[in-house]
């Protein structure tokens, strides 16, 4: 018999992506959204929940069959409104509010720790569709020696910088580091890039430089995976950069066929990288 | 008896300003700048230099009695023209060209390693003009307890960038990264914050965010500290952050005057900070 599963939607594309692999898989299923991060899915119509009443939700999840989990999407951190929480959530806040001081690593990580207790077993997106996770190899295109160190390269600096918890990125040409990622995001760095670093590549004829990217050494990887789509790619090619690499089995990539078919175009390769 | 000075002069505005104390304090000097690299000072006129013909040049200093050196200013890598080496020069270059390998930091200390085998003393630019290099202490406004912390969290990130051997400076507000500085600097760097983070300060009302710059953990603080200059406060105010901290004794202020008038009348902090 096949378990069921709950999708804990949050926002962006990927939550929708899985629901519709859910359907496609015929796996049981609902889905869940918490109250103000409305996740655009409408079939099934999802649940919704707060965090204040984190424990009725579990138990509602229990009481519909609910054996697995799977989290997706963004969710910025909710207000918690002291009047709402119920009496047995109240017992949890502690463990949560605890977290909320350590960054968003420590406090996914008590989500999980938290589902975990009530039974319920976590799963990354990677369990629904496998496919959004390819495994090592070359996509698109063809690296050059040039392009392999320097996705060496940026993959040693995303790892300080996953270490110091800031981004999961790096852009590098010819050795040299163009840009780190951080708060404003992937996207933002690419413009940053191709503003601001188009005239530092040494040799002007030598390697046009990577996009690396990667999960925190150390992070849980059934959440919060960094993501490459379309926008990445796009990004990538206003850069002036030779292609993207990432840590396989790391990173997410969204609409994959659009991703594939633009860096075709755009001369990009797509390197799923294992050291 | 004073002893006398040269300047190795790169590019930039700190060699002008070390020619002047020179002259200034009546110390006997000469200036010094690398073939192809002009540093702008006509008083005295340059003797100029090539890499392949470093011994040479050592040779020159002695002659004239030079004991100090100082270097200061940029110099981007020059190539090195192996017809023009002469044969002392050569026994030296197995020496530089295999430093040139290991980035900026091990040249630069192969380099002084060179002068001080010739017997000279390389000093930093706080020995020619101290007050270049202000010993900790707010000078412009009154940091917040806030601005206290984000300074504290951007001065681990600037010691972690600096162990990855990549930018010497970092923006933080609210406890959240949002820029780091890579090869195209900290103005650049600044102009990022200003057009890609400008909302995303969790609290709109809260701490607006410092420009911290250190130099890397382990760097010879003899040569190549990071600066602070009047663009480096535009870029701050521009950026609509609370003000700019520095790790006292690890970064060379540029035109101090200027720089204190501006971060007065953009309201910023100038903080020479010691943890």
């Amino acid at each position: 018999m096949m378990t069921k599963t709950a999708l804990i939607a949050g926002q962006g594309a990927l939550p929708a992506i899985l629901a519709r692999a859910l359907a496609r898989n015929g796996t049981d299923h609902l889905v869940a959204e918490m109250e103000g991060f409305p996740c655009g899915i409408r079939a099934p119509e999802p649940v919704r929940f707060r965090i204040e009443r984190l424990v009725p939700f579990l138990d509602h999840l229990a009481d519909h069959g609910v054996e697995r989990v799977v989290m997706a999407g963004a969710i910025r951190r909710p207000r918690v409104e002291a009047e709402l929480v119920d009496p047995r959530t109240a017992t949890l806040l502690p463990r949560l509010i605890g977290a909320f001081g350590k960054g968003d690593d420590a406090l996914l990580r008590e989500v999980i720790g938290i589902f975990e207790d009530w039974g319920l077993t976590v799963v990354g997106a990677d369990a629904i569709a496998p496919e959004l996770v390819p495994p090592a190899g070359v996509l698109v295109g063809q690296p050059s020696d040039a392009d392999a160190r320097d996705v060496e390269r940026a993959a040693e600096l995303v790892s300080g910088l996953g270490r110091l918890d800031v981004g999961q990125g790096a852009v590098v040409a010819q050795g040299l580091c163009l840009g780190l990622e951080s708060l404003p995001g992937t996207d933002a760095m690419l413009r940053f890039v191709a503003a601001e670093a188009a005239d530092l590549r040494p040799d002007p004829n030598g390697a046009r430089g990577v996009l690396f990217k990667a999960p925190k050494p150390g992070q849980d990887r059934r959440i919060d995976l960094p993501t490459i789509g379309p926008e990445t790619v796009r990004g990538a090619a206003r850069a002036g950069l030779a292609g993207i690499a990432w840590e396989a089995g790391g990173v997410i990539l969204l609409q994959r066929e659009d991703v594939e078919r633009l860096a075709t175009e755009a001369g990009l390769f797509l390197w799923s990288w294992a050291p």
